[in-house]
Parts: C-alpha cells; sequence; structure tokens
C-alpha cells in the first residue's frame, strides 16, 4: 500500500461517507492527479470516486495510481517518509512548505492527509506537519491544491502525460480536444465536428 | 450587483443546482472568501450556500460581501472591468496570469467566473481570459484557490480579519481557538478547556 511508483507524493483522503461526501472525495483524487500527486488513497467505502479517478486516468492520461484501504490509521503509522496533515488548525503553509519540500522531496516518500468531517486528535499527533493553507474554513480540495502548487514550485503545471486518449489543447476562446487514437487529421475532423456541434 | 466594496476581486458561481451542488457552491464561496477575494456573487437559487458562507464572515471575520443575483449573464455582460473565466479549456495559467494581474489588480475590478456543470458557450466568449489550472479535469474550487494563490503572488495568506468572533491560532499540533469577545485571560481559560474537551 505505502509506495508510489516513483515513491514520491501520496494524497490519503481520511474519512468519506458515500453519496454525500462522493463529490468532494472525488475532487480530492482529481486534484491529486492534476496537481503533481503520485497516487491517492481512498477509504475502502470510496467505491464511486475510485471509480471515476481511475476513468479520468484512462481518458487523460497517466502516471496516477487509485488505491483503496480498509486501515487508514495504519496507512499514515507506518508511512515510511513524511506525514503531512492539512488543517486549518495547523503551521501557516507559508512558513513551513520550504521546510517540508526541502526536507523530503525527491528524498522520501511524502503522504498528504486530506481530512473529512471529522479528524481524531491522533491524525494531529501522527502527522510530522500540521499544515494551514490560512487558517481560515474553507475547502479542503482548496487547500490540497494550494499546498501542492507550492510544493512544487508551480513545475507540476508543465508536467507531461502519458497514455492519454484525450488531449486538451489551450485555447484563447472555446475548446479544442484531440483524439490521440486517431491520425492527426481524422483527429482534426473529428475536432472540428465535434466543437462546431457544441457551439465551439 | 457590480462593485464590490474595494472594487478589487469578485468571484461569481454560474450555475446551482440545490441539494447536489451546495457543497460544491460553498467551498467556491470559502476558497473566495479564504484566499483574498472581495466577494462572491452566487445565483439567486443557492440559498444555503449563501447561509453559510454569510455565517463564516460573522464568525471568522470580514471584509467579505455575499451577493445573489438573478441574472448571472448580464452580471457578466456589464462587467466594467475585467472578466476571468476559470476553464479547463483555456489558455495555461502560468502562461497568462502574470498579463492579467499587471493589466487589473489594483487597477479595475475583477470578476472571475467559476462554472457548474455546464457553462454556456457565450461566456467563452464574454470572457476577455479563459484560464485553465492545468488542462486537466479536477476541481473549480481547485481551479480558484490557485489562481487566487497566483494572482496575488501569496500575499492573500498574510491578510488580517476584521471583526472575527474566533480567531485560530497556528499549532504545530492540535487546536487553539480564541474567543475575542472574551477577555483575554478568559479566552486563554475557555480554550484550556475546549482543548482538554476536544482532547487537543
Amino acid at each position: 500500500m505505502q509506495q508510489s511508483r516513483k515513491n514520491e507524493v501520496s494524497v490519503l483522503r481520511y474519512g468519506h461517507r458515500p453519496g454525500r461526501d462522493d463529490r468532494m472525495t472525488t475532487h480530492v483524487g482529481l486534484t491529486a492527479r492534476a496537481l503533481g500527486a503520485d497516487q491517492v488513497i481512498f477509504p475502502d467505502n470510496a467505491t464511486q470516486s475510485v471509480e471515476t479517478v481511475t476513468d479520468i486516468v484512462t481518458r487523460f492520461g497517466g502516471p496516477f495510481d487509485v488505491k483503496r484501504t480498509d486501515a487508514l490509521n495504519r496507512v499514515i503509522r507506518e508511512w515510511s517518509g513524511t506525514v503531512v496533515h492539512l488543517t486549518m488548525y495547523g503551521e501557516r503553509v507559508q512558513d513551513v512548505t520550504e521546510r517540508i519540500r526541502d526536507t523530503c522531496l525527491h528524498k522520501e516518500s511524502l503522504l498528504i492527509i486530506i481530512g473529512g468531517e471529522k479528524v481524531p486528535s491522533d491524525v494531529y499527533e501522527w502527522a510530522d506537519w500540521n499544515v494551514a493553507v490560512t487558517n481560515q474554513p474553507h475547502s479542503e480540495v482548496a487547500g490540497l491544491a494550494v499546498f501542492l502548487d507550492r510544493l512544487f514550485r508551480g513545475q507540476e503545471l508543465d508536467e507531461e502525460w502519458t497514455d492519454a486518449e484525450h488531449v486538451v489543447i489551450p485555447q484563447a476562446s472555446g475548446k479544442r480536444v484531440v483524439d490521440t487514437e486517431l491520425t492527426e487529421t481524422e483527429s482534426d475532423e473529428v475536432n472540428t465536428e465535434s466543437q462546431s456541434e457544441k457551439r465551439f
């Protein structure tokens, strides 16, 4: 369970209520993937989020691992590396990220815990760092996004994706998606059609 | 409707389905507040999100305005300033944020549109900038968070809050919340008690 493929950055969603939390938990997984983490670990009951994030990896590329665990606490306690817990009660992200980066990035594996509604006090103790992206109540997804962007100093934005079926081409206006399974010409044709269907 | 108090950065949630979107829309509002925007504008039917974000402003401070509109399109079309639409199909955030900052920040009011499930093609046309925080599918809340943190170059993290009933004090471990309505001594006592109750 522990090590990600590149042995670098993993995100653990701590706690999940099926139905009520599906979207937030899925967004945690998709944000982890899009902003440079190597894997997400979901609680065992987050079946729909596992399915959605796995589907996005198939369609938009990887590498990115999606795992499940029935032992959240054990994953944390037995983590062989650094453990960061994102919480509004923690130390200020602008004060500690550089030290976290220097200590562990590319040196040992980093686990980032993203709490659900209730995080037991043990988690605060087990974590090497409790980190706050502002000491204000907002969104665990927003906190994860800002933390990853700062941890990687924005370099995650230039990452290349492999084995993607669809590639979005940046546009000043409208939408352009290239289907990599078709040849270049076919792809352009398909896109023109689908864009025109969508009124773009 | 248009101008925020400081005439600077407003976030518009475009589209909302009551029930299904309540949490995401609320997180858009709370993220806007925590990461330096001056106001959020919700669709008229987002009554629960209005309530929650307003309550957070009362408890954790401002200044931050929460508004509603029954005319999303008119707010955009009649905006007297710059309009940014965050979308995975847009130009790369790392390529355009500096230009957006130089053009409008502290010069004219900025409206940031955060889409719900379906954003009509007109919005892409009305926007001065369509901006992508990665061209990958993830979370509109994550996109907003990274965009604001980059727009403000992290300075939003040092903002002071006024008229807060509760202030969270950054901690390496555990939780510490100061109740500003009590005297300093009383507040410390209350916190010791409540922390002990919470096992922190």
